[in-house]
Parts: structure tokens; C-alpha cells; sequence
């Protein structure tokens, strides 16, 4: 396992909870990436150049060329699909417009992200020296739940969650075809399961999660540095562990 | 395992393929239900007057009350979730539209449409006697497909169609939270794969499928016939084997 090593990263999300904590902790790293791009919904201050909405296709597609202007000749090395949304309804309860939004936000914008910054990933991974796989070259990580797992419903008398569970299991699908697709120019695909973390989203049914969001990013940088060509296509918990799909 | 004999299904999908196969299959029983509601989006002649456009609430909600109009007390047997699309795109070429139109049509409509007919569902759960799951007594059944399975990717050189797979993956969840939800009222929800069948949707890949429409009704039919409790929240093929997640 190396040291993940990276000259650009991009976090969606990334006004607060883990998002925040990712931008945190390549901003405190030894080896600091050059380009850190921190992207959120509604983004305040004078320096908030690149602001994807990531359920726009043309502000996504606007933020990539922002990017690779930024970037100038060199790519892209981390995507990281941070931005989520969660609504903590019954099944009973969930609306056309709560499944259609929450898997617009929570599995097309992946999708949408991975089209557009797939050109700077790829100039990454072939910039980068050696075969194989791994984020230190370029990779695409979908911040995931363990909700979207088949295995696990230890939870569902707490939170049914429909609309979150369904979309979590597309994302997951979509890792899985990312993976497949993009395999061949270079770049690395996961889903990761962030643990039951401390923030708005994980406290949102009225709950205390076990997890820091620095013990979560940490434990998740921690996973990146790892991955190599085996583990694309996989479902990782922030610890390292397979989970079941 | 019993034959299987219902007072009343719905096939929604039912003007060609799958569900046309189903009405046909269920006219040709010794024990006839008395009511089959076969539905489409388009219907036309005049005795089409249960019309549920299932990606619309309303139109759902209509069909709901117009179907337990003419059950007069007695509740709903068998609810097939037959309607799908697929769009045979590659990764790269998927938009924001078809992943929202796929997700509408083969998550969402299902979602809703349980939604909508659980009272009448749970009435018949009520209606029939001694305890646990059977299709004879109340049943969800989601057509859904090994597209979906994340451990099934033989097909991916033949047709990527990632919303397609994105959609079917979370139409399992649903059916999984589906059977967490409404077993304690009686019903039995699964996920059906139907085999690769010669329909207009199964051949859009310019293919030729291997197992006939009739054969693989007549195979679910047979799987149906034989569900209990134990199987409920599962995912099972057209011959009864049960598919990975």
C-alpha cells in the first residue's frame, strides 16, 4: 500500500459533513494535491470559480472546462461523488417527485460527473507512469451507503428510507459499469460506504452515528491509497471491508 | 407447492410481450380468475377503463379506485409490475432523460403502484385463509431482469444500457422494501427475472432471445404457484433459481 499521491482532486459536496472533511484532509496532507477543487450547490465568495449543480448537465459540463482550464495540460486525478441527499420517509410515504429527485442528486449526477471529467481522467491516468490501477493515477469514487446493500437492513425499523435505498443500489450499479467502461483508459472505480458518520444527513432521523467525519475521511483516504486494479468494479466500507451488494 | 388459483390480478404492460403473455397464460387456466385488469398506457377499444400511466400518480391513484370498483368488497390478489423500458445506450451516451425516464417507469411505477393498490392487496391477504404468504392469497410480483444483478455483467459487451441495469437494481431494492414493509399485511413481494424473451424489448439489440414468450410465463406462473413466506424480498429467474443481488 502506498502513499496516495495525488496533483488534483475534486470533491462535490464539499460546503460541509464528509465533503468538507475530504477538503480538510488533502488540505493537511504532507504531499498536498496542487489542485484541490471543492465544489458545492450554491457556492459564496469571490473564488468559487467552478460550481457544478449535479443535476445540470450543462453546469456540470461548464465545470469541466473550468477545470481543465485550470489544470491547463494536465488531468484530472480524483474524482470523488460526494454530494448525496437523503429523505427519511416510510415507504408509505415516499413521492414520484422524492424518487425522482433523490436519484437524480444521489445516481445520475455520478453518472453525468463521470461523462464529463472522463477526458481529464483519462489524460491522468496517462500521464501517469506504470500499468494498472489506482487513485494516485486516476480514479472515479462514489461515496455510497451501506443502505444500497441487499445484506444489510439491520436499520430499516429506524429508517425505511425507500427512495435513498433504491438510489444507493443504482449507484452502486453504476459503479459496477463505470468500472467496466473505463477500465481500459486508466481509471479506477469504487463505491464506498462511509460508515454511519456525524452529519447532517447520518443525524438526520433524529440519531447519534458512531462515526466522526474525521475518523470516516481518514479511515476512507486511508482505502484510496490501497486500491489497486483488484478492487475496481468493488463495494468498500471506510475501513476497507467488503461489503455484500 | 399448490396450483395457483386467484380471484383477481392486474398486469400492468399487458398490449404486447410479457404481460400480453401473462393475460393470454391466465384466460387459458382451468380456474380462470374472475378478474383480470390488463393494463396499458395507451388503451384503446371501449372496454378499456382501468388506464394507469404508471409514472403518473393520479392516473395510478384512478385505476386504483376504478379496480376496486368493480371488485366490489373483495380485494386484489396478484399485482404484476410488468411495465419496463429499456434504452440500449452505451455508458457514455446515457443522459440525464433516460436515466430519469428509465428510473420513472420501472422503479418509480412500481413503487407507486403498490403503493396504490395495498389496500385493496391487503383486503384480499384478509379475505383468505389460515397464515403466511402465498400469490393464491396477495402478492407484489416486479418483473425485473439479471440486468440487474450485480453478478451477472455476461451481457455487457452485447448492450451496456446502464440505466437500464441502474433501474432494475433498485427495482430489487423496492421489492425488497416492499416485502419488509407489507409482509405484516399479508403480501409477498419478489423480483422476477424473466429470462432473455423474445419480445419487442428483448430483441431491441438487433438479438435473437432464446426462451419464448410463453415459455417464460408459463415458467412464472409455475414459480409463482409455489412462493411462500420463505421466499418473499427475493429475486428468482423464470425456472425458479434464485439470482445473486
Amino acid at each position: 500500500m502506498g502513499e496516495l499521491c495525488v496533483h488534483s482532486v475534486l470533491v462535490t459536496g464539499a460546503n460541509r459533513g464528509l465533503g468538507l472533511g475530504f477538503v480538510q484532509h488533502f488540505l493537511r496532507m504532507p504531499k498536498q494535491p496542487q489542485w484541490i477543487f471543492a465544489t458545492c450547490r450554491d457556492p459564496k465568495g469571490q473564488r468559487a470559480q467552478v460550481r457544478p449543480e449535479v443535476t445540470n448537465p450543462a453546469s456540470i459540463k461548464a465545470a469541466a472546462a473550468k477545470v481543465a482550464e485550470h489544470l491547463g495540460g494536465s488531468g484530472l486525478n480524483l474524482l470523488i461523488n460526494n454530494a448525496g441527499m437523503v429523505k427519511p420517509k416510510t415507504l408509505d410515504s415516499e413521492t414520484l417527485e422524492d424518487m425522482t429527485e433523490t436519484y437524480t442528486t444521489n445516481t445520475a449526477g455520478p453518472l453525468l460527473m463521470g461523462q464529463a471529467f472522463l477526458p481529464l481522467l483519462k489524460k491522468a491516468a496517462q500521464g501517469s507512469p506504470g500499468s494498472g490501477l489506482s487513485c494516485s493515477k486516476a480514479a472515479i469514487i462514489n461515496i455510497s451507503s451501506i443502505g444500497g446493500s441487499f445484506s444489510s437492513f439491520f436499520t430499516w425499523d429506524v429508517i425505511q428510507a425507500t427512495s435513498y435505498r433504491c438510489s444507493k443500489a443504482a449507484l452502486n450499479m453504476l459503479s459496477k459499469c463505470q468500472s467496466l467502461a473505463y477500465g481500459e483508459h486508466g481509471v479506477l472505480c469504487v463505491a464506498l460506504h462511509p460508515g454511519w458518520v456525524q452529519t447532517d444527513m447520518g443525524s438526520s432521523a433524529g440519531h447519534t452515528p458512531p462515526v466522526t467525519v474525521d475518523d470516516s475521511v481518514q479511515g476512507m483516504l486511508k482505502v484510496l491509497s490501497s486500491l489497486s486494479e483488484k478492487e475496481t468494479g468493488t463495494f468498500l466500507d471506510w475501513e476497507g471491508n467488503v461489503i455484500p451488494w
